[in-house]
């Protein structure tokens, strides 16, 4: 796409130095800019209008009226298992946009030398120094302080409403034990998990961890979903085919919903598929996905209170809480996205993203 | 509450959608917010009017006005206990606020793990690393640990004005052990103690720790309360008489002084009960109650300090400090987090909270 764009661009440019009528520069950037954000050739304009979700209303639906007689941890309390030697930013990205957003509580469960670090980020979060790494493990310990990061997170287990796997966990082969252990304990708990970043390696190459559990989501970019297709359908990526092969592998892995994020955002439990494609921004920064995963996770922690509540008289479509989550946290991510753009343009970063989560929520939803 | 909101919404959003002629969803979400903000029912209204607080008047009184005479640490000098492994928000949240209100000096007593981090949160903070807990402790070392933890908190005790015992301290039973023997210092050394946080957890299993000390004040919330009501009382919360209540347990107590937090907070030494309802955000995200631990602690300063200085002239009631401390903290809370809810909304954190207490303060008392 790029060549093709810089192709175009530089035609639209020739056409303007040698026509004295032509349009400013600028006016022409901005107009291949918006083609290209929008995406409106023919086969996008179809796919909006067949699949799109309504993602601003589905957000406002389950958004919760705010009530003072409500107390501390009503809103949400979330937890990110990430952040080691390598990697403090993501789990951070995780944690912060979910408060951002509305959560009461945000814990993230990180190695002993990321906690310091993602500590002072923020006073905000509630930071575990429990995971350990190969490197300070003797095979002699490993089974005891397996057992000892298990119970150390498994404690805290039941009062969360949703656990965000893999920002920032890096790929340890100790560690991603010790985490298989933990994504048991969720389900055993009934704990909705989103799978993202290094949660997706350990996965894919164990998909039974999440297989059949309908409260997994997998959140895979694009070389993420490659090795998924690849592992559980045991082929290449069909782009002609996208929304029926999404539907096929989110099926597979027995009803988990999976959103495939990309230019437009697919999203799919393998029985609907729906697609999150306005705004948006083109900066790919680093770091964008983890606020979603912990957008998505508020969200969800937040359509399931009301589905759980509701016991059933809820008019709200897709009704599965995990799609309703995704779809939300799409739309939020696209919406603060493209406000962050706006303003910051090529130098767009995620932390100038966060900042906008709080307009683009109340843009959508107002809070009173 | 969640149902019946969820369900009113959803009510609201269908007919929204079905009846041309019905209001827009932003309208509607407004009313519904203000009606339970404003909380127009029937008791709210005669609560308020029968026990609520003249709390700007009463922060108005005991603020000391300016003079250039005064040298530093005479407009306080306040100390926080807490301070953990997990935990480094919270302490940094009621230490930075005392000096937000006016405070000249603020101290953390915290564990090794957590002092860095504390201290990288702000340099205006004095962070003493001196807790320990049991992890790093061997059985036949803790006596001395213990006298030596204690005796590093001791030398400071004759200097501080207040101490805030509980945020962030976390429970780990050797820390705690050492930290009923700074309760018991600071006792005998007639200094004012505010109990918040884990703090109440550990009064509550051993309630001498405060019983018959009129300079103790206890900061529950919901469930903080309930297990206090259920432990001194031996009985379940009341909430048909929820001012009568708070009394007699405060009274049972030796005359401790609580604040109740919550919609409406509730404040009684166990000879009165008054409100404060003013003000106030929906907004539950963790760290107010921090917020409020530290402002108490600096309004009770003053308020001791010009009572002491009076001799009794003073023309303002209550006269008990702790009481106008509790009235004066709840109430500068209160606004700060309206104004922050008013520029935030739902993306609210409590360092924005934070942010709004001088304001707050200059709005009701200005400095000149």
């Amino acid at each position: 796409m790029i060549v093709k764009h810089g192709m175009n661009y530089l035609t639209v440019l020739n056409s303007a130095r040698n026509h004295k009528l032509a349009p400013p520069l600028a006016v022409l950037r901005r107009q291949q800019f918006l083609i290209r954000v929008l995406g409106v050739r023919g086969e996008n304009r179809m796919q909006g209008s067949k699949f799109e979700a309504d993602s601003d209303n589905i957000l406002r639906a389950i958004t919760p009226v705010f009530d003072p007689n409500r107390h501390k941890g009503q809103a949400g309390k979330v937890a990110v298992i990430g952040g080691c030697r390598e990697y403090t930013g993501a789990p951070y990205f995780a944690a912060i946009s979910a408060l951002k957003i509305g959560a009461d509580l945000s814990h993230v469960f990180c190695t002993k030398d990321a906690a310091p670090v993602i500590k002072s980020y923020s006073p905000e979060l509630i930071v575990h120094p429990v995971l350990e790494e190969s490197y300070s493990v003797g095979d002699r310990d490993k089974d005891h302080i397996t057992r000892r990061v298990v119970a150390e997170v498994d404690k805290w287990m039941e009062r969360f409403d949703c656990l965000v796997v893999g920002p920032g966990l890096g790929r340890d082969p100790f560690l991603l034990d010790c985490v298989s252990e933990i994504i048991k304990q969720a389900r055993q708990s009934n704990v909705p998990i989103i799978i993202d970043g290094d949660g997706l390696f350990l996965v894919t190459n164990n998909i039974g961890l999440v297989s059949g559990y309908p409260l997994a989501i997998l959140t895979p970019n694009v070389n993420e979903y490659k090795r998924l297709v690849q592992k559980v359908l045991n082929c290449e990526v069909n782009d002609q085919d996208a929304h029926g092969q999404l539907m096929s592998l989110a099926k597979q892995i027995g009803g988990v919903t999976i959103l495939r994020k990309g230019k437009c955002d697919l999203i799919s439990d393998g029985e609907i598929v729906k697609s999150v494609s306005k705004h948006g921004s083109p900066r790919r920064c680093g770091g964008q996905g983890d606020i979603l995963s912990g957008s998505v996770a508020v969200f969800l922690s937040w359509a399931r209170q009301l589905i759980l509540a509701d016991e059933g008289n809820l008019i709200i479509s897709p009704t599965n809480p995990t799609m309703l989550g995704c779809i939300a946290g799409s739309a939020l991510l696209r919406k603060a996205a493209s406000l962050a753009f706006e303003d910051r343009k090529r130098s767009t970063l995620t932390t100038d993203i966060i900042e906008c989560l709080g307009r683009s929520l109340e843009d959508i939803c107002p809070a009173c």
